[in-house]
């Protein structure tokens, strides 16, 4: 085992919480799993096991893979998992263009989880999203999402044409807060530092989020954040407490 | 110059940036500023000049000393500064009960400058804002800030009293989508990991942010954004573009 390259055809879970997220979501995708001696002591691991069983999936004990795959310590499980993204299904889709920072990323996967939008369009270059750091950002949420990556934004654009299309932009054409829509759509935004060029106005209805003079722009994690709990609004508004514990 | 320790009464900014916001807005707590010998390239160097002439504060260059401050490298100036905290000012409160994470402390200082909210409180025990980590974060966003510490929340609220309390919960009462006020407020927010204990229900109007059940929480510093975002919306509804470039 050795840490992970880009151009490996697997890739890690490293630590229990994003393991369970894996063996529950993709457990065929699963290669084997290893865990850390002192993994007995873990509440998440009896979880593991059982799921391990269920799926016929090997525990391997070793303390040294570990410490090779995770040098920071403070890890007691490691999944093992074939890279396969699932294509894009029906529903509303983010689109980044040019994304590269991958604590980004992971945020903005599992807050798309959280809003309930489950397609990913990711336009290169672009950040890889089976890169161990961003599935331990995306606390797992990678597994639940559909994904897919493009060379060009004009080519998805003309097979989604249907939908209705939102670039966010510093540039944009209307206030967030007066802009609804619950038809098919496509939200897109830009890179971390640079955003998206002047030629995305062009594409459906632009949008800019409000804010003080005295900030250049929002992290980007931080205004796809934003935009979704806009847009799914009428999803959330009528929902009570979610989880009792 | 050694490294940042918490118990030392100044701190640095790391980098251009950071470093021209603080000269810009606290020149009279900067002690000195440290530029590497090739920062003349920076285009941002000429304002630094401008700025350290006019509030007469020297200028060393020492590749040693930025090297020692910031190992990582890509670091042209840093401003070694006396740590003053301004007090709070008249204005809604954002408190923040025991955070521990630097790097989402930094993202709420420069969100709260982005939706107009002034004043930081923060119960303890709580990171250091001070620490270059934060200050690098925030993007230079806490020298506009005005921040308390204080030992107990009990202390703040008996102080603040006329203010309306809202502290956000996964058990809240409230719906946010369905809570608003313009009212002189203070917005609570718990720890990353626990959130705010039961007794905070008892405060003022608790509330929610809706969201599915496929995951545990928004990141913390997702949901203060998303909450500045809605408290502040009438302020923004029919703000057009803020900065032509």
């Amino acid at each position: 085992m050795k840490g992970y390259k880009k151009s490996n055809d697997y890739s890690y879970t490293l630590g229990v919480f994003p393991t369970i997220e894996l063996l529950k979501t993709r457990p065929q995708d699963v290669q084997r799993v290893i865990v850390h001696s002192s993994v007995e002591k873990n509440k998440g691991y009896p979880l593991i096991q059982k799921l391990c069983l269920k799926n016929h999936i090997y525990i391997d004990i070793s303390d040294k893979t570990i410490h090779k795959l995770s040098p920071k310590g403070n890890c007691f499980a490691i999944g093992v998992f074939k890279k396969n993204l699932s294509s894009l299904k029906k529903g509303h889709h983010i689109a980044l263009v040019n994304p590269m920072d991958m604590g980004n990323m992971g945020t903005i996967m599992r807050t798309m989880l959280g809003f309930g939008y489950y397609n990913l369009v990711i336009i290169k270059p672009a950040v890889d999203v089976f890169d161990p750091k961003v599935i331990r950002a995306s606390m797992g949420a990678i597994f639940h999402l559909n994904i897919e990556y493009y060379d060009d934004f004009e080519c998805y654009y003309q097979k989604y044409k249907h939908h209705e299309f939102y670039p966010l932009m510093l540039k944009g054409a209307s206030n967030i807060h007066n802009v609804f829509t619950e038809n098919l759509h496509t939200l897109v935004f830009g890179n971390e530092s640079s955003g998206l060029p002047d030629e995305y106005l062009n594409y459906g209805k632009s949008v800019f989020i409000p804010h003080s003079e005295e900030i250049d722009s929002l992290n980007l994690s931080m205004a796809v954040g934003l935009t979704l709990f806009h847009f799914s609004k009428n999803q959330f508004q009528n929902k009570r407490i979610l989880r009792e514990e």
